[in-house]
């Protein structure tokens, strides 16, 4: 049971946004910048750092469904169950490694960042740009994360509700609700 | 030292801002909405939520910052430094000690928030939007401080710049910046 009287029954964070649409316009806009815009970070490897950063949180709605995202992107889901893991082992380049360390350390507390972590990102090929959004996906997957959990939201565990939604996400990203009908409904 | 290259000598999340003005859009937008325009919750009462949360991560420069804001709104300091130390004996409503009880926990898990603390704050005349926007405040705040902290940024302690924030903020709020000019430029 959510613990304020969302409206209709949506799953996740399209609750939130549903009982909210002030909040829910900059927080759509900055999720589509950061996972859906251009960027030299792929579209795959951008919500890969997404569901690993909310997979460490324990949200289920927001790892599942940016893991689907992810798996849309990149043809499957090996790599996604991969990150979740061991990022050590997982079959993503040196340079997504090292980022997925910064991230997992933003997770964390921002403050564990050190300059031998960006500076071993540096090294395998991560620009400045490339480390700042790393950064900003795990500080901002950080507040989704709690902002799904702390409202009590429904966290389905359907994966063809999220397979759904991964597919919508991934191609047309994050203006327009990937979820459009309350779970259940005809 | 900023882990990466921030343009001039900003302070704190000014420096993210000015390096990504993409993401700082609708960053900005999303603080406006939650701790400026109106709402039944007063400036104040959302300025303390903010560095109460801020505080709790150590993240110096949005403590502060809020933490003026909350003093320029009340016009004074004291109660900013109560919530600070021990929300249970400042001078703040049981309505307010409530939301606070509710933010605490967003700032470490969403996941501890229950349904029994909502209660205890509906009790107190805590309106749904009012949880709501508190647990969005504090999810939100896991967000800036995490950004801030991630890269790096400057956090300055020199109270005389945090002071003036706190004046831009209570009254012009989040769309225009509150930090224009390098810290030490002529």
């Amino acid at each position: 049971m959510p613990h304020i009287d969302l409206p209709g029954n949506f799953p996740g964070i399209v609750a939130g946004f549903n009982f909210r649409p002030e909040t829910a316009k900059p927080m759509r806009e900055l999720a589509h910048i950061l996972l859906h815009e251009p960027n030299s970070l792929t579209g795959g490897e951008r919500e890969l750092i997404a569901a690993y950063v909310s997979s460490r949180n324990k949200t289920t709605f927001c790892e599942l469904s940016h893991g689907a995202a992810a798996a849309a992107h990149l043809g499957g889901d090996q790599v996604v169950k991969q990150v979740k893991t061991d990022v050590s082992t997982a079959e993503v380049s040196p340079k997504m490694k090292a980022l997925f360390h910064i991230a997992g350390k933003v997770q964390l507390d921002g403050k564990l960042v050190t300059a031998a972590d960006v500076d071993a990102a540096r090294k395998e090929g991560a620009t400045d740009l490339e480390i700042h959004d790393t950064v900003l996906i795990a500080a901002a997957f950080s507040m989704y994360n709690r902002y799904v959990d702390g409202l009590g939201t429904m966290q389905p565990s359907d994966p063809g509700l999220y397979a759904q939604m991964g597919k919508h996400l991934a191609t047309e990203g994050y203006l327009v609700p990937a979820v459009r009908e309350p779970v259940g409904a005809a």
